[in-house]
């Protein structure tokens, strides 16, 4: 049989080259459209909207566009099944609140933000921009889970590291 | 400065040095304890079982054990914003049924799996075994998008490789 060659190089620097890889991924080069609801939308409206846009959480903007909540399907389905007309119900009165809301940065890192998505138990994760008069996040983008999982089968679609 | 070392190698071989990592990840290593409901469940028990059970997916089985269909937080909802009685509406009305349903196996590769997690737009695999007698699917664990994001994360904290 053939020797295998070309595998001379110890484990120390294959972890180098990963960590390299990783380290190139940020959020930026990965983040989708964010899918956004103002604050005074139906929680009817809201599961109709998550339909529509085929995603699994949106996130609740104010006026300006700036980061007011977040609701996720399993948020939306314990709505749904409890006693109010979802149609009178607004998503402000179920929506995760800041400053409770885990957020991101464009230059994160893609492998920090999948650490925030099993760390924290969520799906998504908006992507933020921090106004420069303080006065809240701008929303820009989001990363899900859906996000990571095209990242990891892109590694093995890897043509040059 | 100090000149950077031990990145004499090609891309070529940090490619195959990626793709040997991605080919010991098999779905035996990394599945999780499938969540399972009976035909006659209603759909209402099937969303109370989700939120205790905390998953996005159940998997529908047959007396014995084996794959009859697959319900998602999506089409719970769907269900739950119609105008059935939710209590009385088996789970079986509105599961994707056999053979319609995207499955793997324990020796799959974890990148095969994440790769039809994409490309079918689903977020829950079953993990299957035929039985011998050719009659049909046991259910004996599940590949998420959360499993996927496990991984990745894990990879950014490898000691070796």
């Amino acid at each position: 049989a053939r020797p295998r060659v070309g595998y001379y190089y110890s484990g120390k620097k294959g972890n180098q080259l990963l960590k390299e890889m990783l380290n190139k991924m940020t959020v930026k080069d990965y983040k989708a459209v964010p899918v956004v609801i103002k604050e005074d939308t139906s929680v009817y409206d809201a599961i109709v909207t998550m339909f529509l846009e085929d995603v699994g959480t949106l996130y609740v903007v104010k006026e300006r566009g700036t980061l007011a909540g977040i609701v996720s399907r399993k948020d939306l389905l314990k709505a749904a099944i409890g006693k109010q007309s979802l149609q009178d119900l607004p998503i402000s009165v179920i929506m995760t609140r800041m400053p409770n809301i885990i957020t991101c940065q464009i230059d994160d890192l893609l492998i920090e933000a999948a650490n925030k998505l099993i760390q924290y138990q969520i799906d998504s994760i908006p992507v933020v921009k921090p106004l420069d008069n303080g006065e809240g996040l701008e929303v820009i983008g989001r990363i899900t889970k859906t996000t990571i999982a095209k990242a990891f089968v892109e590694l093995g679609k890897e043509k040059e590291v």
